[in-house]
């Protein structure tokens, strides 16, 4: 197997050729009506890093490297300007040495390493952090230890029973699903990162996965969190429910790294759906479809989709001709034909001005001999290049173009006038920045008291202007959240990038809090120092 | 309006007369061939309270009482023994003043009192605590100041768009749906306390409430909370969902009153239901009924009702015969038929094994004039009596029966043989102390990997024996539930009546962490202190 690019996402097979990047940058100048040049083509023996300025003692040698390709590729996570400066081999605070962990008992050795020496700990699943999550410190003088879970991936246990497993924190999405497939289940959390994100991950950074309504983030699947701190193992029971004390996995969920690295967990886990249906129901604008969204998750319908797509992004991935937007539904099961759910789902969003054709509803009962109904058509040409999207930036990074995702979330009373602001503010950016550019929203999840906004824009930059270009557009983006009020982040986690923000959004209070409890469990400030909170 | 019991349940009008008390003492007697004697009917007049030994500030008297049956009636919860003792008139630890803020500014004012001149503060919302989580450490030097919300009980604003409603903490179950009644939605929190006790309570608390399935808990209906800490005010934002580090709410959900007291919250709620859908399905046996209900709930039918009564329990309150058990399956909506889910939750439970003919299955669809349907019938009327319970231990208290519940949860692997450790605990506890009694079990709620347990017990005590023989059946009970997996609480809460078991099952390290932060907003200690942690 191909190892994992170090500039770009997935590996090294995933990279294109000088020749690509060369064609595409042609393609792209042509749309634009400018000259747009690839940059050199990266390659390791090009970069040239710090040295090292510590070394693992002996008895972890073994776990150790400072190695240039493993510094490098652990030195940024997959942000916009993450692959911009990694593909132009600009890497001026690289990790140290990077630490492949194959038991908790190392993680343990590790950490105690970091802490009696002073060293940094940077806990590392798959690297796809686009807030600078798994990032050093700007100018920490300490030395720096990245500690990658990939060893740490297997599925340890499965309760068919209960419908739980228990899994290593390090395995990235296709292989812990692989685990879980022979038994019939499925964990069913699919980030756009699936590939090159790990359960871990998942966990420390509250992800959204491929629930849009009810229970949608990893959260709700944790029925038990294993994490080691610098002072001693921290790990909940396993348990349905609890009402003793604040739940102690509530404050592992959303902690980056910064209280522990967490090793395992007990996750609830899904029989694989062999009942599905499906609806695409247009509407004559973008507000029309925001009452159908509402009516349908307040009615409690429960849909595993439903993904309202204003005109511009209807127009480019659901073949619609950029006036209309569509919302669309999707039901599953393992147990249950899912007529009767898309049925009603659909009477509420005709209800609401929706159209849709009683031909177009799909209805799948039962499948071929348990097979996983749903890749194949347009859902599994979806979620495929959904889950393709992240590779574009192979081939485009470093060519000049700026472009980004931002998402939040905001109640239903104040959404329209949300949109609006944020619409505002980022097109006036983009003017401003690049002379104009395109802006586009998708409802990701939907809750009973609001949607998940997830925005897409794209502008023509300059090549090796491009980080002060995407600041200027995404302090305009962050302070329009902020303002409207909404959260700086829904489902991407805060880091470092996310930090000026986050510090308005979050209690003081809550943060002396968060800040005491670290200082508890990492009183030497060891873990991921700057995020969420200063040491 | 007649004002509260001192001593027992409700108002001094639900107190019985002391010939409801002389007849209930006979009837016992006869039933169980023994002689038992009402105690003295309780009379403040015969109640002495050490003096008080703080007195407040000018500033503040107005708020303040050192009234004895104000002081007296703050000086328990509602346990089986709080009753007992306040039957029979002993309050050896009252709080020295009981303060009642009218607003959250007074209750700024009351903690920098406590916190300046050293006083323990107590939160108080209904009072309805069974694990002694509102009275006064024992051995306490310091003044204690009990912190009555009652005049915090508004609903102050109703986002219809949304559906959600910000509520003052200290509105009781009834005022706050009577509130929200106009506007067309209820909270629909329903924990048996329901009459006494507050949104603040449950929120600190993390009650369990009227759903037996999906969201469950206060916590998944917590939008936003608000919360005075000695060191300021705690308070998030409004949002549907986040992922932006630890969630602040789910912090202060649990905390017990240790972290602060809660003020106010936006609550999501629900429109009022008008199409219900319900069956009773038999099971020969309790163990065959476990697969019915854990079928239905993994198949996300998401009922609203979903409780497995066992053939004691379905003997004394479903009519049946003793020998079979009973899954009670409820469902309901503002918008939609509910026949489609009771027809398939009746399938899943009939292919496990239950039984009901087709003509039990009751579908109601559409109320008339929007009326809330389902007060009405039997299950209304297993409602009424579920709220009405607690007014019984106002005629038994002191009358020597020894007579509690306990509950907990499960993964769905460990459950039987979990069941068969419970109780034979429970059964050994109460032969050796009573010399038998009943034990019955039934699921309150029920979670895709495992259910909510709730046990009911009784037997013969001695009059005045209660605390010793109450104690060694709680601990028989708490030590299986602790031994064999389960949680100590799953919707009770930890108080100071719990905290042994409490100390087993949560991880050291949380702790830890949990002191730090109750030290950064409450440096002086001075908020429920042993309530949850040690200072």
């Amino acid at each position: 197997m191909s190892r994992r690019s170090y500039w770009g996402w997935g590996l090294e097979s995933d990279e294109p050729t000088e020749q690509q990047r060369i064609d595409y940058a042609k393609k792209l100048s042509e749309r634009h009506g400018v000259t747009l040049t690839p940059p050199p083509h990266p390659t390791i023996s090009g970069v040239s890093l710090r040295a090292p300025r510590i070394s693992a003692p002996a008895e972890l040698a073994g776990i150790c490297s400072t190695d240039t390709h493993d510094r490098a590729g652990h030195t940024y996570g997959k942000s916009f300007l993450d692959t911009v400066k990694a593909t132009r081999g600009v890497f001026p605070n690289p990790p140290d040495v990077v630490a492949f962990p194959r038991t908790e008992a190392d993680i343990v050795h590790l950490l105690e390493w970091c802490d009696t020496a002073g060293n940094v700990a940077i806990p590392y699943g798959g690297g796809s952090s686009v807030v600078g999550g798994v990032e050093a410190p700007k100018n920490e003088a300490r030395g720096i230890v990245s500690i990658d879970l990939r060893e740490l991936n297997q599925v340890l246990e499965v309760d068919a029973t209960s419908r739980a497993a228990r899994i290593q924190a390090g395995a990235l999405g296709p292989a812990l699903d692989a685990q879980l497939k022979p038994h019939g289940f499925t964990l069913r959390h699919f980030p756009q990162s699936f590939e090159w994100s790990t359960l871990g991950g998942w966990l420390a950074t509250r992800s959204g996965g491929h629930y849009a309504t009810n229970h949608t983030h990893i959260d709700d699947f944790a029925e038990s969190i294993r994490m080691v701190t610098p002072r001693g193992i921290w790990e909940s029971r396993r348990l349905p429910g609890s009402g003793a004390g604040p739940s102690p996995d509530r404050m592992i969920l959303g902690s980056e790294g910064i209280l522990g690295i967490i090793t395992e967990a007990w996750m609830r886990i899904q029989a694989r759906p062999t009942f599905r249906a499906s609806a695409g129901v247009t509407f004559p604008t973008w507000e029309a479809g925001f009452e159908a969204a509402r009516r349908v998750v307040q009615a409690k319908l429960w849909p595993a989709n439903c993904r309202l797509l204003d005109p511009i992004e209807a127009g480019a991935s659901a073949g619609l001709d950029g006036t209309r937007a569509i919302l669309i539904l999707g039901f599953e099961s393992a147990e249950l034909s899912q007529r009767w759910n898309i049925t009603e789902a659909v009477r509420l969003a005709r209800d609401a001005g929706g159209l849709i054709d009683e031909a177009d509803i799909l209805v799948v009962d039962g499948a071929r001999g348990g097979e996983d109904v749903g890749r194949q058509g347009a859902v599994g040409e979806w979620r495929n290049s959904f889950i393709r999207a992240p590779y574009t930036r192979n081939i485009s990074a470093g060519l000049g173009m700026i472009g980004d995702t931002f998402e939040t979330s905001i109640t239903w009373d104040r959404w329209p006038e949300f949109d609006r602001q944020v619409r505002a503010a980022v097109t006036e950016a983009l003017q401003r920045v690049c002379g104009g550019g395109t802006l586009s929203c998708r409802f990701t999840h939907v809750y009973t008291d609001g949607p998940a906004p997830y925005y897409t824009y794209s502008g023509l930059g300059k090549p090796g202007a491009e980080a002060e270009m995407w600041s200027e557009i995404k302090k305009a983006a962050s302070d329009a959240l902020i303002a409207a009020g909404g959260t700086i982040t829904h489902h991407h986690a805060v880091g470092r990038d996310h930090r000026p923000w986050y510090d308005i959004q979050r209690p003081d209070m809550f943060a002396s809090a968060l800040r005491a409890a670290k200082k508890a469990v990492d009183p030497n400030g060891i873990l991921n120092p700057g995020v969420l909170i200063d040491p």
